[in-house]
């Protein structure tokens, strides 16, 4: 296809054909449905924060994009200088939630019960599967200087919840617990417990061989404690029998069974709500310096290397301000990560490319009326339709359905003979009422199928 | 209230509460609803265009956001100097649509029918009602080389539909052609067609004493000439009554009886469809050198100064290479703007803040599992529910669902009672049955509603 110079896909933004985008919206759907029967209220934050906010968090500072007005005036908000003034996108919806939650605090109540659905921007370099803007979910409660613990397997609750209502194959949540982690070093004698916890970390990356060095070289530990850690990081069960491998392990004192305890209280009321998704991991460590309780990945089985489509956990401190802290719990979806891989690895496709359901053919230009009568009768009753665009020969219209994948053409009836509807898959055709027609359940909106990958029920 | 410097708000980004998020929720369902009602296509565009994409159209230049990475490298993509790798923020949705049609257009079954609800960004001094960042809500139906006359019509029945289910006071379309206004001008002798439409369109700004002057000056008119325009521009009309004005006014020939018949068939679609918001205004003009056919404005009763707040028209050429050129009929409403004012003015409220419907009580944690199972059942017919975050005295959940505008509280039996959900609106108590239990009709969903303002009926 020869493309003119006014076209320009531009690599790690992702851009959606009309059917692909009703897997997309179908995505959101579920989320803020499932959201909202939790009773989580949707926000959004504008696209924009000060610069200086954006890199509190040192670490991402590269991926920034940062904003000027074209012709902005000479000393402007866009010099750099400034960064109270320099605007950047958001590159998640965390930095925003804090800067919302301290900004409304006098509005909110607590705990705050937040989703929020939309696109940020990050501008590395585009690799497979890395995006420069994309769509991100996020699922947070913000307690105002306290609260309970038992809010960290409801957000897992939720999340398993909404993964289990989309088209994949079968999905896992990992979860462990920092005070598990930490409490068990601490009881085979190692005291640089956030040496061990990052150096755990790397383990999917370069494996138990590469990570024994390290424990031995970085984190100070015997070849007796690395291999008590190597064996620690291994245990995953469904059930709490994680516990008294621990202890096998050597693991002992207050706090290792204060985090035995947490986390076999999530795998409890998660498997209560969603049953066979959650899974003690006692491998994931997850971004020591943030998180300080139950923390959570989420993996899709065949898709591993996709890497963890929902994680998050406990943090104690989202913001704080001299007179509150601001604890939460909070999940974050790679939406269009995850949707780009449910296209792209056929997991998921729309029933059909449109929402139309019905093409009302036309007789002629004179009985438009007629047509137009016709739709807004099937409309007013929640059918989607559309008139034929021209007073085309009839078979002309159906080939026009056919090419836009709408299943239905329903012909009016001429000087008194009645109307009647034809199902182009089948060639079914019936005499019809546009005040009573029914078309069948799955046809009257359009249903998201597993594809042909299968991504059939989301439960291991 | 004691602000931390973490906080700021920022002039022309707008923000809403969770409960006023409900309200543009809304807006934008009922936009989405009414559309694929009709057959229209959902899509979404990348936020970012190349820059020399942007400046095509120039008058706007100014008010583009250019992007740059934060630590990019020295000759790479944000250098300016290279426009057609320089990324800037959209600023509308129409660039980035023709963009998207000619890019997709082997792809894309034509006529296009989509829809497009997304964020766009403009560098402009903020001002009452201006927004830097805000969404807009498009409407637009795309032909390939050609597309009939009757899709002037087709565009604006769908608007009206979507503005008629939203709880604003009445509200009226106002319609002209192109070709009736340069018809009459032609007919009386006024070649220069452009210049009176350029004048005539600064009637609400300056008023018919100094548009006749520039009528004089600038549009080489006669004093007779002058005043057939502003008669002409004053004409108003619900019906065909239009026609004969117009040639009473001395409007003849091909040019204006055309004008007349395309007016009058618009007139006569729409108010067969939505009756009483069609209005032809011949004063209506429009971006001349973009719109070829049938032109739109909609004001909003009592809020006139507000603007149009859905505008639009047909144009010939949207996007064109060396194959096809798409011609097409488009309208978009300024959705934050509206939404801004139906907040401000009370015109739509939520019935509640919250999605929640229920609050299930915890007699205390040990028996927080049954207050689980009570929401799980619920939420398993669709009832959004939350469990209350702590067991506290019972007066105390009732007072924290009461403070978050929840209107049931669930309270589960002990030792093999019967449960009883408590109306806290009225005070009301009664058995009930998880299983079976419902509210309400108009309390199962979060209802939007009209305002003390009253925003009743969206029909003149």
């Amino acid at each position: 296809m020869a493309k003119t110079a006014k076209t320009s896909r531009l690599s790690g933004f992702p851009e959606w054909l009309p059917a692909e985008r009703l897997v997309e919206q179908h995505v959101i759907d579920v989320f803020r449905e499932v959201a909202e029967l939790h009773g989580f209220s949707g926000i959004e934050t504008r696209a924009v924060e000060p610069l200086e906010q954006l890199l509190r968090k040192g670490e991402i500072d590269k991926e920034v994009y940062v904003l000027r007005r074209l012709h902005a005036e000479e000393g402007a908000d866009d010099s750099g200088a400034d960064a109270s003034r320099t605007l950047g996108l958001h590159f998640d919806l965390t930095v925003p939630l804090a800067r919302y939650v301290l900004e409304h605090q006098n509005d909110l109540v607590f705990p705050l019960r937040r989703f929020q659905i939309q696109k940020v921007w990050r501008g590395e370099r585009p690799q497979v599967g890395r995006f420069r803007e994309f769509y991100q979910a996020d699922l947070d409660v913000i307690g105002q200087d306290s609260l309970p613990g038992h809010v960290e397997a409801e957000v897992a609750i939720v999340m398993a919840e909404i993964l289990d209502r989309l088209p994949l194959p079968a999905f896992t949540i990992h979860a462990n617990t920092r005070r598990l982690s930490e409490g068990f070093f601490r009881s085979i004698g190692l005291e640089d417990h956030a040496a061990v916890l990052r150096n755990l970390d790397k383990l999917p990356k370069i494996g138990p061989d590469k990570v024994r060095e390290l424990l031995l070289s970085d984190a100070g530990a015997s070849e007796e404690q690395a291999q008590a850690c190597l064996d620690f990081a291994s245990i995953r069960t469904r059930d709490a029998s994680f516990a008294e491998r621990v202890r096998e392990l050597g693991g002992s004192g207050e706090m290792v069974e204060q985090g035995i305890a947490e986390l076999t209280a999530v795998l409890e009321r998660v498997e209560a709500a969603v049953p066979g998704v959650i899974l003690a991991d006692l491998s994931i460590a997850r971004g020591l310096d943030y998180y300080t309780g139950t923390v959570f990945e989420t993996f899709v089985a065949g898709h591993e290397a996709l890497g963890s489509v929902c994680s998050g956990g406990r943090y104690d401190s989202l913001a704080a301000d001299n007179r509150h802290t601001y604890p939460g719990v909070g999940l974050s979806i790679g939406l269009s990560r995850l949707v780009s891989r449910m296209l792209s690895a056929d997991l998921a496709r729309p029933a059909r490319a449109v929402p139309t359901c019905v093409l009302v053919s036309v007789t002629d230009e004179e009985h438009r009326p007629a047509s137009d009568a016709v739709a807004r009768a099937l409309r007013g009753r929640g059918i989607s339709c559309e008139v034929a665009p021209t007073a085309a020969k009839f078979g002309k219209q159906i080939r026009y359905a056919d090419r836009r994948g709408i299943p239905f053409v329903w012909f009016p009836g001429a000087d008194g003979s009645d109307d009647e509807v034809k199902d182009i898959r089948t060639g079914e055709q019936v005499v019809a009422d546009s005040a009573g027609w029914e078309p069948p359940a799955e046809d009257r909106c359009v249903q998201i199928l597993a594809g042909q990958a299968g991504g059939e029920g989301g439960r291991a």
